[in-house]
């Protein structure tokens, strides 16, 4: 029987992410999408690469109906996210992909966003949706804050590695290359073709993107006790995916050790042999993460790549995931699809 | 039940499309892969994409068991395809992917690929592979010649003119835009990314491409006269993608009600409402072909537009939907995919 | 002794070309730079790409002192054009950049432009900016009225086609293929580097694009009678370049022989060996046009092949080659910089 | 007078930059142009974009006269190199793009390059290239060494900061992008448009780049000490610009200042403001190196972001320099071209 889903902001990039992976799921059914800017417009002209299905046309957020909705998907923006999902029926289940839920400390997320938080009581209930780490109070959850795509590749890399106990907490440094969909299909002239082709350059330069919220809480949580990483993102001339370079202090053996036994049972996060990495044209359109290490010429310090699909496993195939923990579906659901080469 | 699978030609683009699809499909198994310049090595090795998958070792076609094979897709060279094929077993059903068995006259063969045929007998056998126009002989038949990705492109919007009736078969001009991965994975200084990236230009200029043989052989038998179109692709800083703009003398309300009617019933190709006009970046991915009509200011002029992924529809695509009426499984079965976008 | 220049609307691309291009020329000063939405920024901020040079901070228009002011480039939009050129002092050359002065016939801009022109006098006066053709009276002219770039591109292919009769002159298919930049730095959805990069589409298709116009304009007045193309525009995944294929009815031999008689003297427009056709990627950042003629299979059609970079030949090196006529200076100064590849 | 130049290893990408630079370079003269793959084609063949200039056919080397050559510019692999230079006439001036003369250490260049040097007696006369840093020597030499273009670029950054003491030695990791044009025109897979377009990933991954050996040659040098640095290069899908994100444990201000002091003077280095960083894209084309100073959210550590064209201030560009000072011209003539963006 086929699971009920409404996503909200569907005229953005995750959301039409979103649509595409349902697409061929095996038991969800679109049953509403809203996308207040271009209300009233079939996904055809939103999205003209989703014509060939059937759908509900945009409404508005307030023209959504509810009633039988399984769970809602929430690809708006953040602060907006706070103030719909607060009103969304006690029954429904939510995933959100902005960045509200995801800082479970108010005052962070006053730091980090600049703004108080309006639904406290919400955030002191979410859940931190990096699925493989909290799988089990995701499969119990009523509200799932999706994690930020580059929060996700760094975690990927390093909480094993915090975990293990294998490199120096002290000297993290995280060099991130991330392609442009990330910034969603909003204008803005660094966004242009003509301005990001044949261009590469930092962004939020010296430690003050948004993610660093993420990895402090949860580095920090993990270690117990205060972690902060050095985290420099690129912005690549390319339109998916995440490629982030991660240097420590610690020896690639064990390293590499950490990495493979943490992930030896999933399905999504591989590890390659040892003295392999990753490129961003491997994952591309699919929910897998690949991570490699390398041990630098210098004893004592490696190399740890990892590379997934912003919009995929950074975003919108986390988000699948999750809802299928939720809603008692296999968790791989949806997700097998092959990444897209060349 | 699983159906078992062959690929002979593994290690190239069309070779690692097969792999993709198959990887969602519901009743295939791979069970050989070959490709003589990598054998030995493992799939993850040659195509890192496909790293998640089970896949078995490449080998030389020599070594490849054909026992128990249901169908083997043939993705090798033109003129080493026929030579293969030659020697499988009949009762194995085949797919090929090459040029060898598009062209049922044996003289135009080897007018346009220089020459003679090396397996005529198989050549008057083999049914061309444009699905929605051989549905029938497809089905049974033992040995299917894939299209070209250009002539599929081309046909997808003139076939239905021609037999209408609708356009001047005297002016018929196809401007076509390729994406690289059409010429395959080989080592040639224009398919070099500081060579064609920032580049575009027309290649074959003047009639010379060898998908003209396909379109002189389809349109003439539809036709039941000679018809001899223009043909001129370019290339374009694109891994993905064909966009043919056609120039016809006729009118395009009649133009638009013969593709639409022609295609009422079909599942991958989608005519789009009159005015509009598709994009490569909408197919992407996907079996499924975009067709738009435009009226010229010049009464009596028409532009058609077509668009659909070269390696998919094009090529692996349509080899699957053919491999499908061959086994009698569900003509769409694993092609589903939505486009990837962005 | 230097020629003092002003640039209104230099917070565009085709103003930040010209001053590029001025930053080697022999004899020309920058005075003043306008820019309003940008007024009081510095050029390093707005373009860090001219961070070494020299530069005089963006102001209004209203601000530009013209006391001293050699010539002016206008590089700003339509309609704005007129009203500012019209309140210009006498005494100052203008080449402008928009479209606001090619079309000689009112009824003409306003049927392409969809408004009255609002200086009719100035149009009058104005000279078509198409050097190679009009360079008389280019050096005499005190208003020169750049042309399109696609304009140009198209024209450069075909007026000596049209001159020496060697075309059918009702059976001209331009289609043309578009880089990015020619849309200029505005934020609109289509221009993302995520909706465009691995696309490719038509625009204006159906004989609508404000190009047309000046097609119209120009052959027709060479001709002698009404000359109307079919001129289909494409936009590439690339940032510079027009390359145009127009398919005529003709003798390749004939046209490639009017081609290379007529720019047998120029400088800047080079017609490649018979057989031979270009590509952008070897124009990019230059001003020179490259033409290749090339015989269809049908007899009596050939293909003639035009590439230029839109940002250079197409707007601001073309507005410097007339600049140079107009102030007496060398037609070449400046402009001889070879083009960047790859 | 113009200077006679000579180009060995013209039909590569180095070579046609050279090219390309001295079009329009004052006092300079292409008299030979070898390149043996290519020996007997024109260069409008090899470089289509270079057909406008009048040049000399490709000959191999042999044919080369060098009677009456001022400089030869040496753009060979290296290895063969070595063995043409140590050829050449004595009175000859020699620029060397290759590897072969870039370390003064014998071991150091059999540890980095696999094989014994073949011209010692050459290599302890020739000088290394990075002109800001060996002007002097390289006005007097006979023979100079240019560098590496990510050697080039790492040193732009890291020289004055050693030199002024103000990081520290032992905690330098260079996370370098750059784009693909500086592996050359080469056929290989990986520099595939297919490939690398929509990709990125790190290569030589754990301190295995040749150019390490000259980041170990200069940094221990300067510091009167041993220096490694961590060294990671990525490939980019682009086709000109490296730029290096390098982290340090030092103070923001005195690196900024330490960079301002010792460029101030130099017309091709240029110090951004301090927290501003640059782009690949505003020096695409050019001769000039943009560097920024971010400091970290960590206090004690910052971000120095280094951007330079790898075909001309990374190799081409900085040969021209050299040469200029060899000959006794002026040290910047024929580099002032201005960046081409977009």
């Amino acid at each position: 029987m086929s699971q009920k889903i409404a996503i909200l902001g569907a005229s953005g990039y995750t959301g039409a992410e979103l649509v595409r992976l349902i697409a061929t799921h095996p038991s969800m059914e679109i049953a509403a999408l809203s996308g207040n800017s271009k209300a009233g417009m079939s996904m055809a002209e939103v999205f003209p690469h989703l014509r060939h299905l059937d759908l509900p046309r945009l409404t508005t957020i307030e023209e959504v109906s509810f009633e039988g909705i399984d769970l809602v998907f929430c690809a708006l923006p953040h602060a907006t996210s706070q103030s719909v999902i607060r009103e969304l029926p006690r029954d429904v289940k939510v995933v959100d992909l902005s960045a509200d839920f995801r800082l479970r400390d108010l005052q962070a997320y006053k730091t980090w966003y600049g703004k108080d938080h309006s639904a406290p009581d919400l955030q002191s209930e979410a859940v931190y949706g990096l699925t493989e780490f909290y799988r089990d109070e995701i499969a119990g959850a009523r509200l799932v804050a999706g994690t930020g795509c580059n929060a996700a590749t760094g975690q990927y890399a390093l909480r094993p590695l915090i975990e293990a106990g294998v490199i120096d907490l002290d000297r993290i440094v995280i060099d991130l290359k991330a392609a442009v969909s990330g910034a969603g299909r909003s204008l803005k002239e660094n966004l242009l073709h003509a301005e990001l082709s044949e261009g590469a350059h930092g962004y939020a330069v010296g430690g003050v993107h948004r993610h660093l919220g993420e990895f402090d809480q949860e580095f920090s949580a993990i270690a117990g006790r205060e972690v902060k990483v050095q985290f420099t993102p690129h912005l690549l001339p390319a339109n998916r995916g995440i490629l982030a370079t991660i240097y420590v202090d610690g020896e690639a053996e064990a390293i590499h050790r950490a990495l493979s036994e943490r992930y030896a049972e999933e399905e999504f996060v591989l590890v390659l042999p040892q003295g392999e990495h990753p490129s961003i044209r491997h994952i591309r359109g699919s929910n897998y993460c690949h991570i490699g290490v390398v041990a630098d010429r210098i004893p004592g310090r490696a190399i740890v790549i990892a590379a997934l699909d912003n919009l995929t496993k950074g975003s919108s195939g986390q988000a699948m995931q999750n809802a299928n923990l939720m809603l008692g579906l296999e968790e791989g659901a949806g997700l097998r699809l092959a990444p897209v080469f060349p």
